[in-house]
């Protein structure tokens, strides 16, 4: 399914925190969700540990093989941030102070609290694009297709908004839901012949638990609305057939 | 870091709910704290699309590269799990009805209820080794260093103790947390001294904010208490030094 001249993207998660379970990674369905939105669905997402061989050779094999790379974690002022020295050595672009990164951090911070640690945050591949950090001053960066964001939930999540215009991305991957009380053996034979009529349409269905009740959620996703719609009616005509229930989640 | 010698895992979260973000994946999070309880670090976490063609790939490029692969998903009973499938390629093994999962299966569903669905789940390479279901009756199974594990998370937590006797390990790694009410900045330099001088311990830095404040997780890493001590009484003599607070979390 991976067509080089679809639209698509690549998750980088970068960071012992995450391999170690330790951290629970939110950062992949933010940018998912915010990416399907503009079109631009997710191919394959990694985690890496703050390795800087093992980031030089997942960025560039990634860069390669997805229109879009985004990088979580690992620009921050500690030893372990290693990210944007690892970049710069994947591009083979000197790694340094950003002038502007250094000035915008500069401005940021009160005279005499811009130190060591802070100034760290300034170094990366010397000619990168700035993305600015509207919650918390430090900004990610971007050297061509490939886009390095904070590991901080809540600051990655608001950083985003600045590259809305900035990605070219296919038409937006719509999706529709719907959720039935019963088990997935009962309809999976139903919903194997909805799939094989509309191949166009990626159907996924996914046991839930909720309120000790058993449930399964019926995901139709297609670019093309009238397709979700054919499909639908496909799915909620043999639902009626088997009198099974639609319910809330 | 990625040494042949040691013994390590690589995760697999086969799903397009993970890759388009209606899903949050935690299963990750749960097969690395019980693999690091074992002695097995997790060296790469892969998530990829129902594909059959890319989990085929991905199943033989990770097996070759760790100790052992851990999948999740894709094992249940409808047209969108194809993990038992494609993993019976990646081995070139015939995929059909596993005998013993046939009669676990048979034998959990009330006579008649045994449906072409649920007869699926006993589809997968014939020569497979089961991992039993204390929760829902359908078998995960593994073939060589390679184990599938169902995605649903309660469901794939309550089949991991049958593996531990399996696994070989090496020693555990051992893990000590300081929580600090600072900002990262303030303690890079002095932190990097230590990272410097305790070159066998892995020290992660993470910004925290709670209840509105914020601070710094400290976490150390070794499997060796005395490396970890060592390192500890370093960090602390800065920390002491500085006037930092140490907190709960």
């Amino acid at each position: 399914m991976q067509n080089k001249k679809e639209i698509n993207a690549g998750i980088l998660i970068i960071g012992n925190e995450v391999l170690s379970g330790r951290t629970q990674d939110v950062n992949t369905s933010t940018l998912a969700i915010w990416l399907n939105s503009l079109g631009i669905p997710v191919a394959e997402v990694r985690v890496i540990p703050d390795d800087e061989s093992i980031i030089i050779n997942t960025v560039n094999e990634l860069r390669k093989k997805y229109s879009y790379v985004f990088t979580t974690g690992g620009i921050g002022p500690t030893h372990d941030d290693i990210t944007a020295e690892s970049v710069s050595k994947a591009f083979n672009i000197e790694y340094g102070f950003h002038k502007e990164a250094f000035s915008i951090l500069e401005n940021y911070y009160k005279p005499g609290e811009f130190n060591e640690g802070r100034q760290k945050m300034a170094k990366m591949p010397v000619s990168a694009n700035l993305i600015l950090n509207p919650s918390s001053g430090a900004p990610g960066f971007y050297v061509e297709n490939v886009f390095c964001l904070p590991g901080v939930p809540s600051i990655m999540k608001a950083m985003l908004g600045s590259l809305n215009n900035l990605l070219v991305g296919g038409e937006p991957i719509l999706s529709e839901t719907i959720n039935l009380r019963t088990v997935e053996s009962e309809i999976a034979k139903s919903l194997t012949e909805v799939q094989n009529n509309n191949s166009e349409v990626e159907i996924g269905s996914y046991p839930f638990f909720k309120a000790g009740k058993l449930g399964v959620s019926i995901v139709v996703r297609s670019v093309d609305k009238t397709k979700i719609d054919k499909c639908n009616s496909e799915i909620l005509k043999f639902v009626k057939d088997k009198e099974i229930e639609i319910v809330e989640r």
